[in-house]
């Protein structure tokens, strides 16, 4: 299964490592799709939606490179630490390298998106844009969210602030 | 870029015409899905989730096939009919054929998935799972869903029930 790259993310964001783990928790930060214009035609209509999926490309480009760790310690247990399998987790090392982002679409302009909401490195590889459609993407009801339910989520939290501050890297 | 196939849909669905266009719109069918035995190891934690996102390959399998057209008229838009833009509809014919799929999970079993909220026909090939997380996933307000907004979405609505109900197809 071949992917085409449909655009690329423009972001203040130099590294991962310093770049919040989640859209959601960099819910004011903007940023830019470029699509390739090619595809500028396929923007038609998405003004209209208030939110957007980023569906990226997290890793190398090219053939596919060693299958990663099934069971990794996310981010977000860097405390504890405590391992869970990549299907279970949002972590960008995964069997295929996809990212799933929530963004806001705060402008539409020929072929450049700008949106508000960002988790992604500049240069990032977008492979696909969806609407986000409440009746389709809401469960109906409050939804229980695994191991995630159990741990504090931090605004603006990224891999190095993670790290930080976990018992290993406290003085003495 | 190119994509590992992670696992098969096993669905009573055969083929896409009768098959209903979103999983919200189809939320008691059950299906299953099988990953590779390879990557049951990443399923750990998963059924501590209530839903999870299942992203598929719509397409052919190999190289990409031509580029479809990039404004198209969504099934839901059938009876008027309107085109928009492939970004801004949830269509499975994209630049890049990806589908993204809300469902429930209602247990995991070794390397199988059963699920509620099926509209993928039997056999889909699936490149990756991502829980659903509330936190994460849920827009803070109700939003603006575009064209959607002003269309009515029928529970169980298929491509061949909407196009049997637009006016070209009535009698006379």
């Amino acid at each position: 299964l071949v992917l085409r790259v449909i655009g690329v993310v423009r972001s203040g964001r130099a590294n991962r490592a310093d770049t919040p783990v989640q859209a959601a928790l960099n819910r004011a930060e903007e940023a830019v799709l470029e699509v390739d214009p090619l595809y500028a035609e396929a923007l038609d209509g998405l003004s209209g939606f208030d939110f957007a999926w980023l569906i990226s490309w997290l890793g190398e480009r090219g053939a596919p490179g060693p299958t990663p760790a099934l069971r990794q310690v996310p981010f977000l247990l860097r405390r504890e630490p405590r391992e869970i399998g990549v299907f279970a987790t949002r972590g960008p090392r995964r069997v295929n390298p996809l990212g799933l982002s929530l963004v806001q679409v705060v402008e539409v302009d020929g072929n450049r998106v700008r949106f508000a909401g960002v988790d992604l490195v500049d240069g990032t590889p977008i492979v696909d844009i969806k609407p986000y459609v409440s009746r389709f993407d809401r469960p109906d009801r409050d939804v229980r969210c695994g191991w995630l339910d159990g741990v504090e989520v931090p605004d603006g939290a990224t891999p190095s602030s993670l790290d930080a501050a976990g018992p290993d890297s406290r003085p003495g």
